[in-house]
């Protein structure tokens, strides 16, 4: 258990925040700890009926180059996990679900970071079309599930959460 | 791509900057991207001789309790992953390895961050002594793969690193 002393907002950001607070450990001893405060997000793996998977491909101005990934998107304020999945789905790859499930939830980076991604496997997908936002620019990439594995085995996907999602599936 | 036009630091951290950067996207439009910049870290699975697996418990103060978790660290200036994985298990756990396996590096959190971590199997294992930093209160606890696989399941570990260290582990 840590005692937060003191809490300073450093930056609102338009997605999350970055605060520097004073803690006190159990020894007594305080220390800074500087962390991102995020709203969370959702990933979904999406299943097509023929078992292949929906994946998008997109630039990652952090990274410095396009990465291939599953579907995901931040909480907006208030909203349900699960409806967020259901949204950010149709809005990157143009796929609506008639089944999402739910398969797991961790923190990314909690060494700084109190950010919470909801993993979900999506079925009974149907195209409706989609509706990037207006900074995104994403291109959906459909794969078989044992060619996604041996990317993943090849280390051709970088991305934490597609590892995550793909090697945690459920239903394959 | 996406063209930096300014990038401004908003806050120089202990263990990592945060940026806040103006970028140009290939339609032309600008927009602003906040961002962390981390060294990068390592993550490492230790695997005794008799397969059970050593891991950390620690309070996160950003999720806001103790997590379940494989040892890990971040990289210092200048240091080679593999060293630095050999000093934070030695650090963390007290065991030293005699072979660290690469098994894949991957971004954390690419729509914020450029953390990458880089994990490794640890094997050869010989206990020498821990030696955590002053602001660290870990606990060594040692489980059966199997139980660590259920764990994750039951979405008890609820650790990012934990699960993609874990689900894939090449050598059981």
């Amino acid at each position: 258990m840590e005692r937060t002393v003191s809490s300073r907002l450093i930056h609102e950001g338009r997605r999350f925040d970055f605060l520097q607070d004073e803690v006190e450990l159990p020894s007594g001893l305080r220390t800074r700890r500087e962390i991102v405060r995020h709203p969370g997000a959702v990933a979904i793996v999406p299943v097509l009926p023929d078992g292949r998977i929906v994946l998008v491909r997109q630039y990652r101005y952090a990274a410095g180059k396009p990465l291939l990934e599953i579907p995901a998107g931040t909480l907006e304020e208030g909203e349900d996990p699960v409806e967020c999945a259901r949204r950010e789905l149709i809005e990157e790859t143009g796929y609506e679900a008639s089944d999402l499930k739910e398969i797991l939830s961790c923190y990314m980076a909690p060494g700084y970071s109190d950010e919470v991604i909801h993993f979900y496997e999506a079925h009974g997908l149907r195209e409706v079309g989609a509706s990037p936002e207006e900074d995104e620019s994403i291109e959906v990439e459909v794969s078989e599930l044992g060619q996604i594995v041996r990317m993943i085995e090849e280390n051709v996907i970088e991305d934490a959460k597609t590892i995550i999602g793909i090697r945690c599936l459920k239903e394959k």
